[in-house]
C-alpha cells in the first residue's frame, strides 16, 4: 500500500488539467432537427437574398403610390381591380396607373406597383377599389434582402445553436449544418466488487453508480459517452484496454482504495504520463490525472459522492471546453447556513445542501453515499483556509 | 377578408390556454443512459439495503476494537495477521481476539471484527500488525443500509432526473426507470409559398423557418416533435389532416395572412372549438387557439419573429406543464436601454435586444425577419400601458 504522498490544491489541479485540454477539431454535418445546442464549426454565409424578392408585408392591394396621393376619407379615389396575387405565385400582369391587384402577405410584388395599401383603408365596390388614405412609395413592402443579404454572415463559427439560429439556417435553404463533433468520453468502471445493474448481486458486490452519474453529467455538458468495463484490477488489463482506446477523454471510476489506485497509477505510468494523484479537496481526494498524447485520462474516486462531486468540478469544464461550449452559467443564491460546519484547514470542501425555508441545510452523509448528492439541491464550497462556518453565516449555494 | 375583430390581452390568452393544459399521463420505461432530464412517473423505493452489507470505509485491518483500547505510539500492541479480504469477495474466516485481516475499502467486514484501523496507524512486521492508535467499535465501517435502507423512498414521482438521481437508481440495481412520455407536438407548416429546405426555390417561394424554430424550441422544453406538412390552404385538407392526428398539441405555422387565417379558423371551427384568435401583443398578434377534446391546437403567426416570440411566451409553458417540467428559470439582467423605443398603448411588446457594453440595444428589424431573433441575445417586454421607454431607462433583459 502506498498512501497518497503530496496533495495539490484544487486550483492547481484545475490549472494543470486546463493546460492539457485541446478543443475538438473534427467536424460533422448535423440535420437541423438534431442541431439545437450543437456548436457551428464554420461561419455560414447566405447564398441568396432573404426574402428572395420584394414582397407584400400586409394583405391589401398593390398600387402605384402616386395614385393615392391627396386621398382622404372625404376625397377618395378609385382604382380598377383586375386580379389577385396569391403567396407562392409569380405575378404575370403589370400594375399601371389607375389599376391595382389584390395581394396577400408574402406574395411577390407585381411589376409597376410600388406600394401596398392595407385592406383596412379601402372599400371594394364591384371591381373597383376605393382608397381612403394615401400611402408612400415602398409602404408595406419587404424588399428583397431586408432580412438577410446575399453573401451576408448568418452565423459565426463557434455559435451554440439556439432556436432562432436554426431558423436562420433554414431561412437560407440549409437543412444541415457543419458542427464540431462532440468530445468522446469513455467511462470505464473498475473495482472487483462493482457490477452493472440489473444483474443480481453476488456476496460482497455493489452496483455500479459512478459510470451512470458520470455519463449523465457529461452527456448534459456536450460529451458523447461510451461505457466500457468493468475492467479487472490488473495493470496489464488496463494498459491493454487503453491501447485501442481513442476517445478524447478516458475516465476510470472506482479504484479508490489504495491498492486499486496503485494499480491504476502503475498502468498509467507505463502507458502515458501521470500529472498528479491526490487533490486537497473533500470529498474527492484520490483523483488521478494522466495524459497520453492529447488523450486525457482521469482516475476518479470510487466513492459515488466523491466521484460525482469531482465530476462537477473537474470534468465538466474539460468537456465543455473540448466541445467549444461556454462555461456553465451556474445558478447561485446567498443563504444562511442551517448548522455549524467544521472543515479541515488545507482541504477545499464541497458540502452538499438542501434548501429548506431559505436556509442551506447540510445534506452530506458520507462520501460513499449517493444520497449525499441525490437528496441535495446544490452545494456550498468551503475554502481551504477556513476551518469553521457558523450557523447563520451567509453562504453561496450553487444549484445542481 | 375578415380582419381580426377583438384582441385579448397576453395575460388573458395565457390564462385561457393554461386552463386547457392537461399534463401527459402516459408512461414509458427509459434506460438510465437516456433518462437524464426525464420526469419520473412513479415513486421509487429500494428493494435492498445500500450498501448491502457492513463494509470497510477505509483500507486497513479489520480488528476487534477492544484489542486496540489503551494503545498509543508508545504502548503499541500486536495482532496476528492471517489473511486479506478483497473488495467483491465474501470473507470465509472469522476475526477473533488478538487477530486481524487486511481489508480493502468496500470489502465485506468479516465476522467477529467490529472496526477497521487505517493502514496509516499501523506497522506491518512479518505477519504481525502493530497498532499505534485505539479505534472505537464501528470505526471506519459503513453499515448496511447507511446510504439507502431497504424499503426507503429513493425518488418521488415527478422528479426531474439529474446525474445524482440516475446514480441513486443504479445504486439500487435498476437500469431503467418509469417516466412520463414526452408530450407529442405535431408541427404543420402552411402557406402556399413555403417550401422546406434544401429544395430549390421556385418563383415567389420562401423557405420554411417556423417549423424548424418551433421544433427546436419545443424539443428543448421536453416535447417530442413530428414535422408534417406543408399543408394546402384549404379547410377540407386541414380538417382531413387533423382527423387522424392524435398529438397532444398541434401547431400550425404560417397562415398569418388574413385569407389563410380565415381558412384555418373555418377548419378549426368545424373540427373543434376556437377559443381565441388575436392577441394584443407585438409581434404575434394573429395567434389562434382551439381545442378538440384534450388536444390543443395553435395557429401561429406566419412571420418568423412573431411565431418564435409567441412560441417562447405561449407554447413553452404549455409543453413544460404537459411534460411535468417546472417553469423555465429565466436568466435576466437589469440594463439601461440603448435608444428610445416607442410602443403602442394597448399592445404588449416583446422587443429583442443585443447586449453591447452592458447596454440593451434594440435588435428588432421586422416581424418577417428571422434575424430579428437570431441576432439578438434576449428580449425586453414593454407592458401594454406604456407608450415610450426612454434611452437610458433600466429595462429587464431576459436572455434566450
Amino acid at each position: 500500500m502506498r498512501p497518497i504522498k503530496s496533495l495539490i490544491s484544487i486550483e492547481e489541479a484545475k490549472k494543470i488539467i486546463d493546460s492539457r485540454v485541446v478543443p475538438v477539431n473534427r467536424y460533422e454535418a448535423v440535420h437541423l432537427s438534431e442541431a439545437t445546442g450543437r456548436v457551428t464549426a464554420e461561419s455560414v454565409h447566405s447564398t441568396l437574398d432573404i426574402p428572395p424578392f420584394d414582397r407584400a408585408a400586409m394583405d391589401g392591394y398593390a398600387i402605384i403610390a402616386q395614385d393615392s396621393f391627396g386621398v382622404s376619407k372625404q376625397t377618395t379615389t378609385r382604382l380598377h381591380l383586375f386580379g389577385k396575387i396569391h403567396a407562392g405565385e409569380v405575378p404575370g400582369e403589370k400594375v399601371s396607373q389607375g389599376t391595382c391587384l389584390q395581394i396577400a402577405t408574402g406574395a411577390v410584388m407585381p411589376e409597376g406597383a410600388d406600394a401596398v395599401i392595407m385592406v383596412e383603408y379601402t372599400e371594394l365596390e364591384g371591381n373597383e377599389v376605393v382608397l381612403t388614405k394615401p400611402v408612400y412609395p415602398g409602404e408595406n413592402i419587404s424588399r428583397a434582402g431586408t432580412d438577410i443579404n446575399k453573401g451576408a454572415l448568418v452565423l459565426e463559427a463557434g455559435t451554440v445553436l439556439k432556436p432562432a439560429h436554426i431558423g436562420s439556417l433554414s431561412a437560407i435553404g440549409l437543412d444541415a449544418v457543419k458542427t464540431y463533433v462532440k468530445p468522446g468520453v469513455t467511462v470505464i468502471s473498475t473495482g472487483d466488487e462493482v457490477v452493472p445493474p440489473p444483474r443480481e448481486l453476488g456476496g460482497g458486490q455493489v452496483y455500479d453508480v459512478n459510470s451512470y452519474t458520470t455519463a449523465s453529467l457529461l452527456t448534459q455538458n456536450g460529451a458523447e459517452i461510451c461505457l466500457r468495463g468493468p475492467c479487472k484490477d490488473d495493470p496489464e488489463a488496463i494498459v491493454d484496454l487503453l491501447k485501442d482506446e481513442d476517445a478524447d477523454v478516458v475516465v476510470f471510476t472506482g479504484g479508490s482504495s489504495v491498492g486499486e489506485r496503485d494499480i491504476l497509477i502503475d498502468a498509467l505510468e507505463s502507458h502515458g504520463e501521470v500529472l498528479f494523484h491526490g487533490i486537497a479537496v473533500k470529498p474527492g481526494k484520490p483523483t488521478l490525472f494522466a495524459t497520453k498524447g492529447q488523450q486525457l485520462i482521469f482516475g476518479m474516486p470510487g466513492y459515488p459522492a466523491s466521484c460525482l462531486s469531482n465530476g462537477y468540478m473537474l470534468l465538466v469544464p474539460v468537456v465543455r471546453k473540448m466541445a467549444h461550449l461556454p462555461d456553465l452559467v451556474k445558478r447561485t443564491k446567498d443563504l444562511p447556513l442551517g448548522q455549524r460546519v467544521v472543515s479541515s484547514v488545507g482541504r477545499h470542501q464541497l458540502l452538499t445542501v438542501t434548501v429548506e425555508d431559505n436556509v442551506a441545510v447540510p445534506a452530506f452523509k458520507e462520501s460513499g453515499a449517493i444520497t449525499s448528492m441525490s437528496k441535495a439541491d446544490g452545494y456550498i464550497e468551503i475554502l481551504s483556509n477556513v476551518d469553521l462556518v457558523d450557523k447563520g453565516e451567509i453562504v453561496k449555494v450553487t444549484f445542481f
